[in-house]
């Protein structure tokens, strides 16, 4: 059987850099030159990033794209490749869906007129396009809005006697779909280009879905994965190749850039435009196959964190961070992240003690900035809320009480936050949990102020794990556990009033957080949940709370997704919504 | 040839509230009974509400829905009824379509299973369901999130001698679509059921197709529209029958309720589904058709932004308004259009002075206040900004200065608006307009605090348009003109530091509106605008900010959509985005 050296550029594309995302490529197929590839493949729409969104409506934009692409080198010194670009001027409707350019009115010409693609190039240019078929337009994906479904014959390319089918993504999750069709064309190996963004469990479920493709079809299927962070997603690698039994042969690490070079058999193969090789090199013998060992799922979020809270700050520009630290558990686990994402000397530590705080909250904050060696700084707050307190009381021509003055001090910390993001351009981290974000216990413009929301997407009782996972952690290498003791024992308080406990409007986080996932993240109705054996009042109070709380999510700043269900493009519910319970 | 009378129900539905639309439809078809109506047409998903976004993805919402349709009255007393409602259960699939159960990785599971549908009911129930077969999803769509594409025969039902075809929104839009395929099979009149959203030019871009399409057609086809606003949505009805000449026959109001009656005149039909007709009713002679004279643009986007802050308001249970009054143009105008939405009792504005506002800022602010009979409090925020540049510079360890001083008042001025919006219960409405959102000359958390952003998606052009507008049609009955001329005459400057005007740091809005439509609203890239001669500098330093201010956008209220393309939904931008001039 013949053995093809692939490497797999498992690399971090930024949107819309097409400049930087191109020179990536280049020095990732250098780099497989240099290790004797045959060929690299890069993941879905890597020349351009993956999603570009409405970028990808900028004729400009695609112009640029095709005029990269047709820049990319063309030289027998490094391997072919395919590289994710977009497509256009291809046939890609079916004959019967054709466009009437002379109709005004024919709202096709709102249609999409370009494919999601993956170019096959060697040094005598492109030679082959393949175009995605399948196009996700659930969850976080709109690939409808964008492209025209690819249409027409397979591609398949053939390289030192193999015949290579190429997939991109949501193709290659449908049995008798275009895997099948490239095998029973003759495809003897299967490569799939792919952008799959993180969510708790998608590495296992990727792994047993492409093991199944290639058992059923009896061809090795190589799968390569984006990496790094893109506003609310995080791409986490992880690229594999399963041999025609479904074995995992090689793995590449989570969240990290990687050349995964394997040495695949597979079955000689006749079909395909063929591609020139790369000029002779010296390959004595095979490669040991690479096969990273897959994370634990806490660690695995922790770090899907860490990558999307440090690429939003790299890809925007943010060159250091702040956080308000409460001496709570939320604001410490966000600075841990922010540490291990930036590095201590780039975070700094803001403690905004009001009236109401209690001195063990200030002692648990300074001890977390010890602790990770970040600077802290202590702002009183009780000068502006004195002040801003007699102004407001003065046009309400009453005292300020309940919860006004309970935002008032969490919007006079915003403002603050935001003062000092001003002045020096640190980012605001802003540290609100996914359990308060779907009730709505957090103050708009308040502690929901900053750029971007590293925990949104975290339930509070997965908030305690990653703090334990992140102590556990130092403790094994034999540093100080970054997060004190007394912060994960004490009970959560927003203290914005004397004596508050979370525990006094809500049912406790074990409790809430399943019925939270169950009317979040499954979408199972109030009355459903009733029917189910929850308590009827429980059900209206926190379904309640989590629809009106719709106005304040959409003010929120992004944050990393790493739920099947996030908060933002994933659940896109109005905020004008009278479905309640009891609809009958 | 027989006579249909026709009652086009254009009613204002709320999202999600079954209980509520299906009482709107039960209203307006009884009126339409005491009209001697033969059939009751209604708005696109009239029962449900358009869009229900992620609603659409709760099974226990179809039911509900389903549930609510067959409760509908069955009745010969009133008239038979076309309603908006959801299809499932429905050999919707291609056949070589059809999903496989087994595979636990088929994608396909994603896939809506339900069509966007038009239930035909008589005394004996549901006789016939049409379903949508073109799927907008661009723009503010994303139809294919949600259904799937209706297939097989098209849906004509036959009352008292006409074969009425129906259809749904978008499937009129195609020559040689659906509406052509039911003339063929023998329709001789159309109904369109639409929630066909509001933007400028909309209803003559309507007509002008209709009457294409009726005269392709050689039959009468009736439009009726939903009204009324949903979140970022204003659907502006102005519902109407054209012949089969094209001519329009009949026009319903914009932006209000009504129960449009028509008699049309069709050819005599013999196909499709009979429907038993009302009980016999008076009915001596035909209606005159009512045609309502349309507004001219400027009125009509007046009515617009009037009527999608009055539907928020109301349908998201707020009573009352505060804005704050800064003496200048856009808050002048959203306070004369909160007015007329909802009552000058139940608008109160601020004027919350800082140490750089003139005397003639407020007033101004007073003078407008007392124009449109509302209350005005003044709450100078100097003692605030004291406090919060003491603190902030003890904490800076250096003198509070330039951007960060002047966003610390104006978040001065939105903590004290939300407080006053906590204290009261009362909506903050945000003043900051379309030009402003572009180039993200707005202080986060500051001025663009607060619950519903009225004229976000104005160009500063339309805003001066719009306060002559409403000043015009108030010396025209008579009455005060509510916009002082100094207001409309003055240099706009945000007044955070001594002598700030926006032209210091803006070209003047007659040149920079042209250009950010071009930028923003036409997708025309950097590079394009400097090939067709713009001025290089100006291009790169207006792209930018616009560019850079996305991260901004993404935390706005919600507005009014005017234009064909809003921010927000409408423009799907990603934050992280590094596409900039000359990526060649």
């Amino acid at each position: 059987m013949p053995t093809l050296r692939l490497a797999l550029a498992q690399m971090n594309a930024t949107v819309g850099d097409l400049e930087g995302n191109a020179a990536t490529i280049s020095r990732l197929r250098t780099q497989a030159a240099a290790l004797g590839a045959d060929l690299v493949a890069t993941p879905e729409l890597s020349l351009l990033g993956y999603p570009p969104e409405d970028l990808l409506l900028k004729e400009g934009f695609i112009a640029a794209a095709q005029r990269k692409v047709a820049g990319l080198e063309r030289s027998s010194a490094v391997p072919p490749i395919l590289v994710g670009t977009v497509a256009e001027g291809l046939e890609l409707a079916p004959s019967g869906d054709s466009r009437d350019d002379a109709d005004p009115f024919d709202r096709r010409q709102e249609r999409p007129r370009i494919a999601n693609a993956v170019a096959a190039l060697d040094a005598s240019g492109v030679v082959a396009i393949a175009t995605k078929r399948l196009l996700p337009n659930y969850d976080v994906f709109d690939e409808r809005r964008y492209f025209m479904p690819g249409v027409g014959p397979h591609t398949i390319v053939n390289l030192q006697g193999v015949s290579i089918g190429i997939l991109i993504c949501e193709d290659v999750w449908l049995s008798n779909g275009p895997a099948a069709a490239l095998v029973s064309e003759g495809a003897t190996l299967l490569v799939v280009s792919n952008a799959s963004p993180y969510a708790m469990g998608r590495r296992a479920e990727r792994e047993a879905m492409l093991a199944q493709r290639a058992r059923e079809l009896n061809v090795p299927i190589a799968y390569v994965n984006m990496v790094g962070g893109q506003d609310e997603l995080v791409f986490d690698g992880q690229s594999f190749v399963v041999d025609a039994t479904g074995e995992v042969i090689a793995r590449a690490a989570a969240f990290r850039e990687e050349l995964l070079v394997v040495d695949i058999e597979a079955q000689a193969g006749s079909v395909g435009v063929e591609m020139h090789a790369t000029k002779s090199h010296n390959r004595d013998e095979l490669l040991m196959p690479r096969i990273a060992e897959p994370l634990q799922e806490v660690g695995e979020v922790y770090e899907a964190l860490v990558t999307g809270t440090r690429d939003y700050l790299r890809k925007n520009g943010f060159r250091s961070a702040v956080i308000a630290l409460s001496g709570g558990i939320d604001s410490s686990l966000v600075a841990a992240i922010a540490v291990d994402a930036v590095g201590a000397a780039a975070v700094k530590g803001f403690a905004l003690p009001s009236r109401y705080s209690s001195d063990h909250s200030l002692r648990d904050a300074e001890d977390l900035a010890e602790r990770l060696d970040i600077e802290i700084r202590t702002i009183p707050i009780d000068p502006a809320h004195v002040a801003l307190e007699g102004m407001l009381g003065g046009a309400l021509d009453h005292e300020v009480r309940g919860l006004t003055e309970e935002n008032l001090q969490s919007r006079i910390r915003g403002v603050l936050m935001m003062g000092i993001s001003n002045d020096s351009g640190a980012i605001v981290l802003t540290t609100g949990n996914k359990s308060e974000m779907a009730v709505g216990y957090t103050t708009l413009y308040g502690d929901s102020a900053g750029g971007f929301a590293v925990i949104k997407d975290v339930p509070k009782t997965l908030v305690y794990q990653l703090c334990n996972y992140r102590n556990d952690l130092a403790l094994e290498l034999g540093d100080l556990a970054p997060i004190p003791q007394t912060v994960l024992t004490k009970a959560p308080s927003a203290e914005l009033r004397p004596g508050q406990r979370d525990d006094q409007s809500l049912p406790p986080y074990g409790e809430l957080d399943p019925l939270l996932e169950l009317y979040v993240e499954q979408d199972v109705t109030a009355d459903q949940l009733i029917e189910r054996g929850y308590d009827r009042a429980l059900v209206e109070r926190i379904t309640r709370l989590v629809d009106f709380a719709e106005y304040k999510r959409r003010q929120m700043p992004p944050g990393v997704r790493i739920t099947a269900k996030a908060f933002g493009r994933d659940r896109r519910m109005p905020i004008t919504n009278a479905f309640r319970t009891g609809a009958k």
